[in-house]
């Protein structure tokens, strides 16, 4: 247990270090001895001149309009909930501003507002209206956006801190951050103290205050937690909520949003305590979570959308914009980093942001180099993982993506072993993310609707097995989080990518093993995807195998003849109940193929099985009387009844399809021939041509050496 | 009949002009004298040295693998059709690579490229495969692409002509062109006596072989029709297939089509017969004609996709970078070409080219000027028209089009008053476009499916009204030709952009006069929308106002209720069989509203009639078993009874949700207190109120002094 000894020599260093507690202001993201550079560079550095024009530019904005602290009412989404979402951000810019420009009357605005809450905060109830299954806060429906009002406030704070007079400090300070450090700590103690990211909001914002308000008990409970033995709190978070690899659990958008507070508490702890050398604490884990968080991105910039994630967030995103800042300047000046900053286009005006901006302005940016890699999940490492696999520059990428991590707590989805596909800048076989509209007040207030637990979570929804038309784990979240799938095998080596993995516990006497590989093979200049989903079973069951897809089917090996006056759901309960069934055809050659075309590229999916299969074609929207799912369509392998059963899939990506100069090359597949030769619990052995060349590869479950043969 | 008198002159010029016919190659896009500038400014200009590198680069690839003259046997899209294209792109490359390079290699491949043509040309019978009610060709399925082959291989021809000896030249012109300009004019009199963009094809293919070969009788048909008589051939066709407006009656998509033969003919006959100043004829017609073509797309560069468009098509399409380099180099060097010139990001290698790479390259270019403006359908500009009203930098642009123009030949859909919008980048509400995957085989060789007759050109496919659920005169295209709309009135004033257009013949005893506008209020950043769309009549009829839509709803005035475990089609046919409907509820307020989240801004939709609707919510995809229809959906307001009918909308474009930044701004619409209070066949007084001020809207059909009062 490596990082437990490193845990408590941290815990020692806190010890002897936390009575030095620098008392400077500003000494977060902009600290007092670098103004003078970080304003001179505003003036020199294109991002960083950009980024505090466009800062000074909210600032004047916010300083334009009458002062606004409304009494909370409204939820996510809602007037309060944005006006006080913006006065945190207002008073973040003008804290900037004033520090840059000089200017008292950014200060004087961060005052009056403070004061204002100060007046007002004590006499706040709890938020009138309340998250589902969520703690309330005071200013927000669920304390969790009170937290992070904190994390951003405190730093304005801190930036005006000496135009303030003692007075009005000790009123503030008496009458908002005084009974809000209280309501965070006692109040929401259980979320303080929980190894969970609301948690992490919670401690980063009392520990800050703390360090900015000089009081050493407070940040000692933010580092140690609040019984002060290390058994919760910040550390205790680093060890238990991200793995080695530095993956967060509960996948990559909470990832992003988990590591802001983070990092931003990280550096204050720096900055006050440099001694405890956080950036180094577990083999510099947060410089590893935060490179993490980035190779869970596809190149262009959107994060796999695993679980519930809000689809087209990017690494633009604040949280990564701050990541990208300080892993750059105070962990490691990794030259591909300054390749994200310069497209997040942004830098935080700051010390950081001063050193990134240079570096980026002195041309150092290397293109951002994206792994294949396996991504191990949980706190050692041991349950499952994401494995990636990327073929191809950043400008134009194939990227393979199994999920076999663990379940991802609340957050996460019922989709052992599900793929996803991207290419060409697009998505190919897409994961549906969330059923949410975030923060349009409309859909439920922002909030997630019901269709994310009916339809989203559900194993139906993503790119892999369905047993029997149920869920993994009947859906049950509980028994998800106990369990995890089992890495076999990963390989990235250039011609062949390979990423194997076992869950045996989803479905009750059935194994399920995926092995999927990019495999370049000389006859094509594009690799192919290799699928490989193998069940073992002692009983007969149904397996479904859907593809949802995006584009539009162009051609196919079986005639397709949908449902033309009438369509009915395609099942019952776990997501089944939402999709449309549009056509049903038997593939009793046990193979074909369909070809998709998408973003003027072809896709096309030659399959073969061992047992015959059905072939459906389906869409999405059934029970779904408000309308809130998207449009998505799939089809599906679906065998009616066997034990064991292999699925065997070749994907190519080929060809072009070019609407403005109408011409399309390339539009038939080379790919013809599948076989499964032969699929036991120790080895599968597949063949297939690509223009009339035979290979033959074969999985070697058992042997680690030649885990894959390929002939 | 101004250009009666013209075509008088022009044809007594042509009598005069046609014995001096020079006879120097190469001398159509390029001609010898200005050889060596082009060459150097291959060198020289950026945009004209990267368009000489990729013809350079593709002709390196045709020489390097071995010349294929198939035999003549695959539709669209398949492979000897795919190869023949290929060929006549490998020609005029390898035409262009020679003169500029002077490197023999080239022009030995064209010539043996064309002896093979010529061994076999004369033995290959009509082409195998037809396309369906399509003249055919000898090389490919329909003649069109025979005559699209020459236009490209002539020029090809033409560049290589002093390098092949006076023998194989003999040979070439006895084995292909002199039998392919008898198949043109003989066996193809129909087309080339046509008036129609076959014709044009078959024309220009047959002057500019008469001029490279010396053959003026040809020349001579190719202008004045087989008969010599003027009342077909090449002048009669621009005298007839275009508006005064330079519209082509067919729409975008077909007119830049069209467009092409139409200026390398004239710029051939240009050179060869300057006297004739064709650029002039007609007021400058041809350098209209490309104008509007390039004011008929959305500020993506996408045409509007009107009639049988192929979606996707922008103005980067070759016979668009032909246009817009001739018309900078020999009609009128107006800066704003160079921006599209800039766009097109390739020039011809030409005479044209190198003036438009010089000029852009000296910072010339302005921004293109799109404009609000009618474009009149119509020889005589008195066939209806196009109203395109437009707000916003090219940047960030609304554009609002009503298609008020006539039926556009075989090629036009049912779809009169039919209304366009397009903003932030991307549509809003679109036209379907055809029913087709072109080149792709798989899809009916790349052809028109069936769903384009059954669905795109449907009205019911459209923006706008149908009545008794058919279509636009029943769907019968010749009693549609006959009939035009009428356009009552336009204005384009900065904050009041107005079409007012009424269709009388398209249902019988149903006059429908719709009126749309975009209406800046000074509460509001956005102009609106105000749409209103009348109809008259004695009689009881179904009104049905469908709005396709892109995005989704996020919310609605009136409670959705989806229809959850079944879906039935709209209705039997007309399109409506394509329908499924999803939920239907009354209006029973008469007035509501839809707000549409769509690429991060939303879009209100509010409505008020004057007899009670239902709201219907539709999606595309019923009675199409091999899944041919590409995804859509709309609502729609439908009145199951009523003479009269008024249909008053207020669009409102507001508000952005960012996923990146989880932010929502203005989501909540201004607009409110819809009421039509008056309705007849003179007047119309509707009110509404943006942020509580009363507006009051008046239309005064029969007052074009004072069409519309706003107070």
């Amino acid at each position: 247990m490596n990082y437990l000894k490193k845990l408590v020599m941290a815990m020692l260093c806190l010890m002897c270090t936390l009575q030095v507690i620098a008392q400077e202001h500003p000494s977060i993201m902009l600290t007092k001895k670098n103004i003078e550079a970080v304003r001179k560079g505003t003036t020199t550095y294109p991002l960083l001149k950009k980024s505090y024009q466009k800062v000074k530019a909210d600032a004047d904005k916010a300083i334009a309009e009458p002062i606004n602290v409304p009494t909370p009412k409204d939820a996510g989404g809602g007037a309060t909930h944005e006006q006080h979402k913006k006065n945190y951000t207002n008073m973040l810019n003008c804290g900037i501003a004033y520090q840059i420009s000089g200017d008292k009357k950014y200060a004087t605005y961060v005052e009056s507002m403070l004061l204002k809450y100060a007046a007002d905060y004590s006499k706040w109830p709890l938020h009138p209206k309340r998250k589902e299954n969520h703690q309330a806060g005071k200013i927000f429906w669920q304390s969790l956006n009170d937290f992070v009002w904190q994390v951003y406030t405190i730093q304005g704070y801190d930036m005006v801190y000496d135009a303030i007079s003692q007075k009005n400090r000790a009123a503030i300070n008496a009458g908002l951050f005084e009974p809000m450090l209280k309501f965070f700590t006692i109040d929401c103690k259980e979320t303080f103290d929980k190894i969970h990211n609301h948690g992490t909001w919670d401690i980063a914002a009392v520990g800050m205050t703390g360090y900015v308000l000089n009081k050493p008990e407070y940040v000692e409970m933010a580092i140690k937690g609040s019984a002060k033995d290390g058994k919760t709190g910040y550390l205790a978070q680093i060890d238990q909520l991200f793995s080695p690899d530095g993956y967060y659990t509960e996948g990559p958008y909470y990832q992003r949003y988990a590591l802001l507070p983070f990092i931003i508490f990280a550096k204050a702890i720096n900055n006050y305590q440099p001694a405890l050398k956080i950036f180094e604490y577990r083999n510099q884990l947060l410089a590893n979570a935060i490179n993490t968080s980035l190779q869970l991105t596809y190149t262009d910039g959107t994060f796999f959308p695993i679980n519930d994630a809000v689809k087209g967030k990017t690494y633009e995103t604040a949280e990564l914009v701050y990541g990208v800042d300080i892993a750059y300047a105070d962990i490691k000046p990794m030259p591909d980093l300054l390749d994200v900053a310069g497209r997040q286009n942004e830098v935080i005006v700051s010390d950081a942001g001063l050193k990134v901006a240079a570096d980026l302005h002195a041309g150092k940016a290397k293109p951002f180099a994206y792994q294949s890699q396996l991504i191990k999940d949980g706190a050692s490492g041991k349950e499952g993982g994401l494995g990636i696999l990327r073929y191809g520059n950043n400008e134009d990428q194939q990227t393979l993506l199994i999920k076999a991590a663990s379940q991802g707590m609340g957050h996460g989805h019922f989709d052992r072993l599900n793929l996803l596909y991207y290419d060409n800048g697009v998505e190919v076989f897409p994961d549906y993310g969330s059923a949410r509209f975030i923060n349009i007040e409309s859909k439920k207030g922002g909030d997630y609707l019901p269709e994310n637990k009916s339809w989203a979570k559900q194993t139906v929804a993503h790119n892999t097995l369905v047993v029997d038309q149920t869920s993994n784990y009947k859906g049950n979240p509980d028994v998800a989080q106990k369990n995890y799938p089992e890495v076999l095998y990963f390989k990235s080596d250039k011609n062949l990518q390979v990423i194997s993995a076992a869950e045996r516990n989803a479905y009750p006497g059935v194994q399920m093993i995926r092995t999927s590989a990019l495999l370049k093979v000389a006859e094509l200049s594009k690799p192919l995807v290799i699928d490989i989903f193998q069940t073992l079973s002692d009983k007969s069951h149904q397996y479904d195998l859907p593809f949802w897809y995006k584009g539009h089917v162009v051609d196919a090996s079986i005639k397709v003849n949908a449902f033309a006056d009438q369509l009915k759901p395609l099942g019952e309960k776990y997501g089944y109940q939402h999709i449309w069934l549009n056509a049903e055809q038997p593939v009793k050659e046990k193979t074909g193929y369909l070809s998709i075309l998408n973003n003027k590229r072809f896709y096309t999916v030659h399959f073969a099985t061992d047992t015959a299969v059905n072939l459906k074609m389906l869409s999405l929207g059934a029970n779904d009387p408000e309308m809130n799912l998207v449009e998505s369509k799939a089809f599906m392998l679906s065998s009616p009844k066997s034990n064991n059963q292999t699925f065997f899939n070749v994907i190519e990506t080929h060809g072009n399809s070019n609407p403005v100069s109408e011409t399309t090359t390339g539009a038939s597949s080379k790919v013809s021939d599948l076989k499964i030769l032969s699929s036991s619990k120790d080895q599968v052995t597949v063949s297939f041509k690509v223009k009339n060349k035979l290979y033959t590869y074969q999985i070697n479950y058992n042997n680690k050496e030649n885990f894959i043969k390929l002939n």
